[in-house]
């Protein structure tokens, strides 16, 4: 074990939220609060953002209550942010902002929960913190729906989305076998470069209730496959079709089938600003057929509906949160908590790492290609298999009148 | 007390389908079970249209498990249509396709379940029989989540899609305040010419999580106001705004806002084909303004979200079918099941009436305009106290690894 180290603690959210983001930070305030080693306790006001502006909260305000209410929550309750940081060797400017922040307020564990972009954070701010000889230990929080980071089995916040996008599909499958008209319904899910949300959209298929074509990212889209699949699909099952797509699939030049509509939009961290691919499918069905094509957006539903949040995800996010805490206590730095699966018990087991955080960030984790099936009619048993035990149990939200109640944080800024 | 009528059952499903419309069937076909009188239970393949094509259900021959489990199975699991019949001194033809078959089964009682239309179904059909001297007891069973029959103090649909609408926007409101940059988002809800969906979005806003501006189809809508509404919002809530909107919503001249962008279909009742009028208003909005904009359509999710159905929703939706059948057997005919609620009760309570099919056809019950607030801010007290108790109890749906565990019908066709 490591020498003491006596400080306050900071804990920032990054990226898209997700239903179970604010259950990691209840895991790491709750867990916080039981050291005496941390002297403070304080939330960064949208994340890296939150700190180059001097805005933090003080956690140990807050009434204990509502701080677990966030385990039900959605949707990062401290403010999130798309901030990249540029390599300090290229400016130095926040770095040194960062620096002087921590120094007032003494923060000696960082926490950064977030997907991708926010590993490669914590491992920038970490690197510059030493080359400054500032002692801080910085563990950052795997958070994402779209379940693509690397070092993990899977990510907190990917098993409710899962469960969202699949029971809504199961729904839909429903609706649209209603009337005896015919109809293509063409389902948008989120997932940047990977398809694992997608995919989920087939776990009713074995009560009868699945997609019937599935289009992930991982494979390149063919708009002339795609059609003739529809027609396909519409021949053999009395022009009832359902097509879920990932709002990142791109043709085989690299060109997302969105820009095929709309000139592109880029945030921060210089991605694409998806969405519409849907819309633009529809309209080249609706050129092909005399079939009613409508498109349906699961848009921001699938990231933030707390209300069917998988209890597994719920108690893992917790759980990050809180290992974060432990491990930096005990004297960690510079990692990221990783979920390991135990693939050889009988029922689903999973244990708490940390990994290098060096190592995952920037590199995203993609679908098995042979989990896709090759007539995109579906996934493979592995899939499956993987999937179902991440989306288990219920979340028995806490409710005022039936309706959710979320925790309502006093949000007062720490003491400058 | 009439005189005993021997003879079969069949029950229709027709319109949009509603999460809890299988309730009602399941609450019919229970019912229907328990009587001697009735010879046979039949469902109707694609409601009217079943029965022009002699296609008729024998639900006998179902699992009672299963049919228990349509409580919880969303979207009309017998099949539903949109179609019209002609008044009888226009075409026979169809009336007279219809006596053939009632009388080939021996059908004499007839429940059809549905909205206005329905209605206005029941009412032809009951008036040809007559004519004919076909004895058949036929009453009407309420269902839209657009709340807009005339008659009953509300429908049953309504109150799961509100909580829908309402839980869903609490959601997208959390998910909207986690950057510091601006959005305006654009949330369209279904109703075409009632607002009480639109109106259900504010239930969350007690707790602080409602919408800023609401646009409900009974008050015109002016594109000029609209502008000047979210400007103001804007301003006041560093450029966070949630409007919610009406697919219905028309301009002063009578003309659907949806029409600004799309040539216009009707459907087989003359109805117009709505949708697509946030993504009208989002382009508007992103032309007057520097703020990220994103449209959102609940769509069919909110009419087959049955895994977040209200308690109370799916018991009143099961109580009216069983009513029906029960006064049928009493001897009433040509009238509509309606919930009746005691509003001097210290607690909600409602009771089951007949009212008259002939009265309620074709009217639509519209959002009283003095619950609307003038600046389109929310609703009043009296509003809240209407909903809020249709709203209440969670739906407890069985599941299955997880997933809901639907109702698996045969659908084994009644021997011809």
């Amino acid at each position: 074990m490591s020498k003491k180290l006596v400080g306050a603690c900071l804990f920032g959210q990054s990226g898209g939220p997700t239903a179970v983001i604010n259950a990691s930070a209840a895991g790491a305030f709750l867990e916080a609060l039981k050291h005496e080693e941390i002297t403070g306790i304080y939330g960064a006001e949208h994340g890296v953002r939150g700190i180059l502006n001097d805005r933090l909260f003080d956690i140990r305000q807050e009434d204990l209550h509502e701080l677990e209410l966030l385990k039900n929550t959605p949707s990062s309750a401290l403010g999130s942010v798309r901030h990249k940081l540029k390599p300090f060797n290229v400016d130095e400017s926040e770095y040194i902002r960062i620096l002087e922040v921590f120094q007032k307020y003494n923060i000696r564990y960082f926490f950064y929960n977030g997907g991708n972009d926010s590993m490669d954070t914590c491992n920038k701010i970490s690197k510059y913190l030493q080359s400054q000889n500032y002692e801080c230990r910085i563990i950052g929080i795997p958070k994402t729906i779209d379940n693509d980071l690397f070092g993990t089995d899977h990510c907190p916040g990917f098993g409710s989305a899962a469960k969202y996008v699949a029971t809504s599909l199961m729904e839909l499958y429903l609706d649209t076998h209603v009337y005896d008209t015919g109809i293509v319904l063409i389902v948008e899910v989120m997932g940047r470069n990977a398809g694992w949300l997608t995919a989920a959209s087939t776990l009713g298929a074995p009560q009868g209730f699945g997609p019937d074509l599935i289009y992930l990212p991982e494979i390149p889209f063919d708009v002339d496959d795609f059609i003739e699949d529809v027609k396909n699909v519409a021949a053999r099952k009395n022009n009832k079709v359902i097509a879920v797509i990932s709002e990142g699939i791109k043709d085989q030049s690299g060109k997302y089938i969105s820009e095929y509509l709309v000139s592109l939009k880029r945030d921060s961290f210089g991605h694409a600003q998806l969405g519409g691919t849907a819309t633009v499918l529809a309209g080249i069905v609706a050129d092909k057929f005399k079939i009613k094509v409508r498109p349906i957006e699961y848009s921001l539903l699938q990231r933030c509906s707390a209300h069917i949040a998988s209890k597994t995800d719920i108690e893992e996010a917790f759980n990050v949160g809180a290992f974060a805490v432990k491990q930096a206590i005990q004297g960690e730095t510079d990692k990221m908590v990783a979920i390991i699966r135990d693939y050889q018990a009988d029922t689903y087991k999973v244990s708490y790492q940390l990994v290098d955080v060096a190592g995952s960030a920037n590199l995203e984790k993609h679908v098995p290609i042979e989990w896709i099936k090759p007539d995109r009619s579906g996934m493979t048993q592995e899939f499956y298999d993987y999937v179902m035990p991440l989306i288990q149990g219920e979340a028995n939200q806490p409710k005022e009148n039936s309706l959710p109640r979320f925790a309502h944080l006093k949000k007062i800024y720490a003491k400058k």
